[in-house]
């Protein structure tokens, strides 16, 4: 079957296993590890379902969904860049492009260009959906930095203006989440786990 | 906000964190760790995406996707069952039972509801969308186990016979599927990653 949609699909298919080995710098709310880039795909896209509501109207969930388990496939070839690392920043989108010819390349094209496209919307944050899943994927470490009283925060460079800059885009999706956001960030910042400047 | 929706949500979304931490009896394809259920939960869902020209006509890929996230948030309090474990089956429902009740309840009593019943159609394999959510939480560990030169099949008890007939349902939603397994069981037999009897 080699060269057979199927055979190109498999080989998607186990290539992607290897999101599992890359580490993010948020640990589990559990502290017991550092998070890996699958499962944090997995926690965004149970998000988008049980916090559908707060998406803008004629968000389409399905979209959202798809979008959160393929958006960070690219990180297998140019790894998890942390948020605060404006080093990191400047050749990730060249990294990450390379990365999606790769690794979607893998599919028949027309699949190639459906999860590329997808990853595009992903990174653009235009649409709604991209504007949610967006959001999502920035709430997912902030409930872990509080529950694991400070987490990522703790690492040089990051203060309340810098997170609260972070955090902006979920407030732009919705307001009551953005509300939350700000209740959680105050709370952190009483309880030491983010310094205020 | 305590007792509002969104902090019964946000409850449901810190609780399944734990399934990050619920260990499967299969590893990761680069054999480095055992895998976990939450990015187990990820890799279906990317499958259900990649393969779903395999899936029965008119199956909702987006019901599948769904089921696949949350199928497996009761190992949170019952455990993973090994498949080939007759024992660890006798009382698996009535667990995963008690799990489902105390997991999805944490949620507003719609969204309880609409998760249990995913959850519920995804155990009972009736629906095409459940078949095919089956069919690809039976294909992943296959995969896994050939790629890894045996994986969990090197277990006690674990034979073709045995394993054919966990993977017989793959063969029935999709007759390419079901062709695929059956050549890869040919060659890990014939590789000695799987006793003949």
């Amino acid at each position: 079957m080699a060269g057979t949609p199927l055979a190109q699909q498999i080989a998607f298919v186990m290539e992607i296993d290897k999101l599992k080995t890359v580490l993010r710098q948020t640990t589990l709310m559990d502290q017991s590890r550092r998070e890996n880039s699958a499962e944090h795909s997995w926690h965004l896209a149970v998000m988008a379902l049980t916090l559908s509501e707060y998406a803008e109207p004629a968000t389409d969930l399905t979209h959202v969904v798809k979008m959160l388990l393929v958006h960070d496939i690219v990180e297998i070839d140019a790894g998890d860049t942390f948020a605060y690392d404006a080093q990191g920043y400047t050749d990730k989108a060249e990294r990450e492009e390379l990365a999606a010819s790769r690794i979607f390349g893998l599919l028949p094209d027309a699949q190639r260009d459906e999860l590329l496209a997808l990853w595009h919307e992903f990174e653009a944050i235009v649409t709604p959906e991209a504007r949610f899943a967006n959001a999502l994927d920035r709430l997912e470490p902030l409930l872990g930095n509080y529950i694991t009283g400070g987490g990522s925060w703790k690492k040089p460079g990051v203060t309340l203006p810098k997170v609260q800059k972070r955090m902006e885009p979920i407030g732009n999706v919705s307001q009551a989440l953005g509300e939350y956001v700000q209740q959680i960030l105050a709370e952190s910042v009483a309880k030491g786990y983010l310094r205020e400047s």
